[in-house]
């Protein structure tokens, strides 16, 4: 391991004093956590940068590389699996000062920015130009897109525009050599060559460090609608499925799909009657996004009108008003209203399966949590049409070992050839479960293109896999 | 160079007689042209191989890498850029035996398939399911899955459903050394360390063979509208674009562009009156596909409608039968007519530029072909909506080099970060021409992608790059 006051006096040279911070007792806290992982703040960072340029970023990676130095590249560190959290002595790559927009493009549809800026910022700039940048998640107002791109965000309209690798056409990026690779192109169509983007969208910052994006924007929504229906069991889940999927089409952004537990415990916790009774029945809650306000709703009502009718759904509401529509989506957003149902600490799942399986994946993890902890208890809830579901467990009163509960759902879920983590990634908390999702082959394959891109190791090391 | 007999009786052995193909004056045509090149009939075909499993692709790639043995996949052979015509001696592995349809899944909106299936058996499959597989191209009833996603195809429906790459969900290929990656997952979010898919589709066989895959199914659309607009200049296609995307969203399935030089030759070369009279202007055909036909069309017209009264389109034709509609698309797809306009022989671009910039490119490319060749004409069509455009030269009684028609058209694409190829791929025609699209960093990487997973070089060697 180097020693940290050579580092911190050779960077410092090499791309100037006011990016490289040297840490201290205050300043290390917040690079060692993310909102899940809390790292170990001692765990020997060498510096702190903070690249204004791309062209930092290019000079301190090379000189990490000459030299074997880890590099911990990070975002806005709103991680779930601790996938910029240092596992050991390195160079902390902040990108938190590359935050300008450099260009948005109406004509293209695009807007490219560097990989600081936040979330939320380009939501707003694509607002502001009368267009719609639609990825969104919670962490939007401290999130980057560096991250977001590193780990392949998904979040909130996933169904209807795709996750973070959709939405970018065009990439920069720092190889471990400090190479910079330029692909900040705005072409939609482009089969030249390998498409050297995928290889830095969601490889979690380990081939490569992103400095700056492409993004497409879409047309601003005009209307949306809202509706929550009660529907008996997973087969009318799906049938109403395949009923709004023709019905919609693509206008159709949201098919989130709440089981009985999970309901109860939210109403609970949220003091208030429920907008529908579900008694052991499962609620869907449907979004739409559309052009034209009367139409759209008028087909709306239609599509919901007629699955009551075939007896699919049981009951529905549809929001008449901005009011209503937050009360329909209540529910659904009640998780961090938990505590207050004594549904606290959970253990929580991200995962995704084939969406027809969902159901029978929800059974199979009931019967095997009470076949072998009778009395703990679980929430469902997912967004299938996308085929994620989240699972969590309310650890309160147990002293059960999470890996155990874990290896238990991931063993199911590797049946059907789910995927243990549908959105948050691996990082360093899901490497004991990526075989579950992943074969020997693949993994294999995945270290053969880390070995020829990072052939020192020094990005991002101990994540993913070993 | 291995003999062939001898390469013969070993892969006879390996994977059986019904397999295994001597090459002869007769049977090796196929195998040594696609739609745009004609290779060498005699360029050393070592085997004719056809597996009808992936264990048979598996057996074959293991050998030759062992041996050094060039293997040169093969699809339907409809490409246009010689990817899959032989440059050397090799050992021919063509999928069209692996024709399988191995699942349609309604509730996922998946179809499994191996690489062999022609693309419109995938089509007729999900259309037989009441599903619609979107991938659509001339070729359809010849082209095979694994054609289209080696080479990332494209066609008529990317504004709406994007191109091959953002239909697969899983994938199969096999390694250079044998090693099936099998990743024939049907879930939609996974992530799970690196996205090993995106290292097969759009590589044109140079990294893996593709064996199978699980493609994404859409419902299928209800209603469609067509409209033939007339507008004066570039400027007012863009107000247009704007209009549309706006008012329909993702509806919009088509946004062709015809310039006053393509909408002349074909109206000549179909021998009637075009649908509307163009004068100097643009024409643009518009297509939109939905779930509600009255609906839908009242929208159509309403939009179009306010265009005409904002003084953006001069004049308009909406279709109010399929007729109609077949008339409105007649002259955009002329071009297999041009012949009896005088427009034949043909140098043909299929580039794309920001949809934005289209516009100036048509005019720098006028500009230059009329400085440098008086005399040549050329007709300009795009999909501006997806930035690509086309473009004909007529080289007709010219005996001007096209080497260095392409090279000029080239240098004015690379000022504005254009693609040399939108979808027809690199392939052998355009490796001249690759670096006017690529950085010299990009395709270093490309190379050191190459190296790691193909190291001895046997897959399709000579193509994209050497």
């Amino acid at each position: 391991v180097a020693a940290a006051d050579s580092v911190i006096a050779d960077l410092t040279a090499l791309v100037g004093a006011d990016v490289v911070v040297a840490p201290d007792a205050h300043n290390v806290a917040r690079h060692t956590r993310d909102y899940c992982v809390q790292g170990d703040p001692d765990v020997g960072l060498l510096a702190l940068t903070y690249p204004r340029e791309t062209r930092h970023v290019s000079a301190i990676l090379r000189y990490c590389n000459e030299r074997r130095i880890a590099v911990q590249p990070q975002g806005g560190m709103t991680g779930l699996s601790g996938g910029a959290v240092p596992m050991a002595p390195c160079v902390v790559v902040a990108l938190e000062r590359m935050r300008a927009i450099r260009e948005l493009d109406p004509a293209s549809g695009t807007i490219t920015v560097e990989a600081g800026v936040v979330m939320e910022a380009v939501q707003k700039a694509a607002d502001a130009a009368d267009l719609f940048f639609p990825l969104d998640l919670g962490g939007r107002g401290s999130c980057q897109i560096g991250g977001n791109i590193s780990t392949n965000a998904g979040g909130n309209r996933v169904l209807r525009f795709g996750m973070a690798r959709d939405l970018v056409l065009g990439i920069e990026a720092v190889l471990a050599d400090g190479t910079v690779i330029d692909a900040l192109r705005k072409v939609i169509k482009n089969n030249t060559g390998y498409d050297l983007r995928q290889l830095f969208i969601g490889s979690e910052g380990t081939l490569g460090i992103v400095t700056a994006a492409v993004l497409r924007l879409s047309p601003k929504p005009r209307s949306a609608c809202t509706g929550f229906c009660a529907v008996a069991d997973y087969a009318a889940v799906m049938e109403l499925l395949a009923r709004v999927r023709t019905g919609f089409a693509s206008q159709l952004t949201a098919f989130e799909v709440l089981w009985p537990e999970f309901y109860a415990t939210g109403t609970s916790a949220l003091g208030r009657r429920p907008p529908l009774e579900l008694d052991s029945g499962i609620g869907v809650l449907i979004e739409t996004l559309g052009t034209d306000a009367s139409s759209d709703l008028e087909r709306f009502e239609r599509v919901i009108g007629a699955a009551i009718e075939a007896g699919i759904v049981q009951d529905a509401i549809i929001a008449k008003s901005q009011r209503e529509t937050t009360e329909l989506w209540s529910v659904r957003d009640s998780p961090g209203e938990w505590q207050r149902a004594g549904h606290w600490p959970q253990l929580s799942f991200d995962v995704s399966v084939p969406t027809g399986e969902i159901g029978a994946l929800v059974s199979e993890i009931r019967v095997e949590l009470a076949r072998r902890w009778p009395g703990l208890s679980a929430l469902y809830f997912g967004h299938v049409a996308d085929g994620n579901l989240h699972v969590s467990v309310g650890m309160a009163g147990h002293a059960i070992p999470e890996f155990e509960i874990e290896a238990a759902l991931y063993k199911l879920l590797a049946r059907r050839r789910g995927s243990v983590s549908a959105e948050h990634g691996i990082g360093s908390l899901k490497k004991p479960f990526l075989h579950f999702s992943r074969s020997p082959a693949e993994l294999e394959l995945m270290r053969t293109v880390k070995r020829a891109m990072d052939p020192n190791g020094i990005l991002n090391p101990g994540k993913i896999f070993d």
